[in-house]
């Protein structure tokens, strides 16, 4: 019996998310569908954790447990020829048994893509969340700040979780402007539902007016939805890594 | 009764190309439907040319003629908010009567994106043609020189075009790498049905050793598409500017 760690990329346009569904084509199924053909067991993958809709990876991580006779470099080559173009196994490795892509996770980086361009571009339509209006950068910098560090973020967090530990530790969140792009990249011990794109949203309403920067402090604390409506749409996020 | 051009950018992913077909849906299609539900006329958009499914524009140019009472601004507001978001009308302009985008066009720029990664990325599986093999870029600039200029480009033409006169002129071919990309970049006073991809397919060919330098020019001048057989896929291929 082998242990195996997935790293995987994908294109979350087509998908109705990361996790199995019965009636829908999901990441998870599709990986598990081709992974048991290939496998003949009736293998599960675990996924680091789940992503919404239309959200990107690009080194989503996943593990399993089966009888895989063939190198691991063979199997990754097998896999990839079955899954379809939008997803990707990046990487397969075999770990001790302790391992487990959700429970062993100390950390994740999400980057949240913003374009802001005069006009839609459709050829990002799907990659990045357009916003045309003029975006203060550096106010958006300053307001991160609000956000680092240790907070229960259960006001950042969308319904239909069932967490009941909401308190995490953002590290750093690095905002810069790349050509018509402003890019936000988190890093955390652990993200909350949504709590990346509602965190983004609120930053984008800092730089807009409709949340005055001296209220963060407030809003934060105040851990209550209702004071942070914005959530950024889903097709701007990409789960970029998880730290073991 | 006014004469309209439209700058027309697309991600031509989910389209059966531009052409108006009757049971597909194609770029083309889709705008004229929506300016005629806007104009209430029965207008036809005449592009400068076609795309193939799968082939994307940065700015396509395309006319037609109707009754338009409200400013162009205006109208460029109402269609994109019909519009699907990957398809955006980034200009409509005013011109004289005698304007035409296919008649007045007097050249063309096309961009042809190779990513040469390690593995196939999922985010660019439909913007670019995945070649993982290590490309020689300047072999690729050093041939690319045997096609500028006034040729018969005969032998780089796919079949299904009626097009009698086969000579054109390319007067630049720029070859780069960005990150992990090598683009080409063709500027030329016309170009036949499916004569970037068949030249881009050549050049790489040279790259890899399947075709011999010293034999492009008589693979030109045999004006056989047997010689030339490699067509680089529609997706790395971008319509990037149409000159008057």
């Amino acid at each position: 019996m082998k242990n195996v760690k997935l790293t995987i990329a994908y294109d979350g346009t087509n998908y109705s998310g990361w996790q199995r569904q019965n009636n829908a084509r999901t990441v998870q199924g599709v990986i598990e569908k081709k992974i048991r053909a290939i496998t003949k067991q009736e293998i599960q993958i675990h996924g680091s954790g789940r992503t919404d809709a239309g959200v990107h990876a690009l080194n989503q991580i996943a593990s399993f447990t089966a009888e895989i006779s063939i190198p691991t470099n063979k199997f990754a080559f097998v896999l990839n020829n079955a899954l379809p173009s939008d997803i990707v196994i990046k990487e397969v490795e075999e770990m001790d048994m302790d391992f487990h892509a959700r429970y062993s996770a100390k950390g994740k980086k999400y980057i949240y893509k913003i374009y802001n361009g005069v006009i839609r571009n459709p050829l990002y339509a799907n990659y990045s969340y357009f916003v045309s209006k003029n975006i203060d950068v550096n106010k958006i910098i300053e307001a991160s700040k609000y956000f680092i560090g240790e907070h229960d973020f259960k006001g950042f967090m969308s319904s239909g979780s069932n967490v009941k530990n909401t308190i995490r530790t953002i590290y750093n969140i690095d905002v810069y402007q790349k050509d018509e792009f402003i890019i936000l990249e988190y890093k955390g011990n652990g993200f909350l539902y949504n709590m990346v794109r509602i965190i983004t949203g609120s930053l984008l309403d800092v730089s807009s007016g409709k949340i005055m920067m001296e209220n963060l402090d407030y809003i934060i604390k105040s851990k209550d939805r209702r004071n942070a409506r914005h959530k950024a749409p889903p097709q701007g996020l990409y789960l970029a890594k998880v730290y073991y």
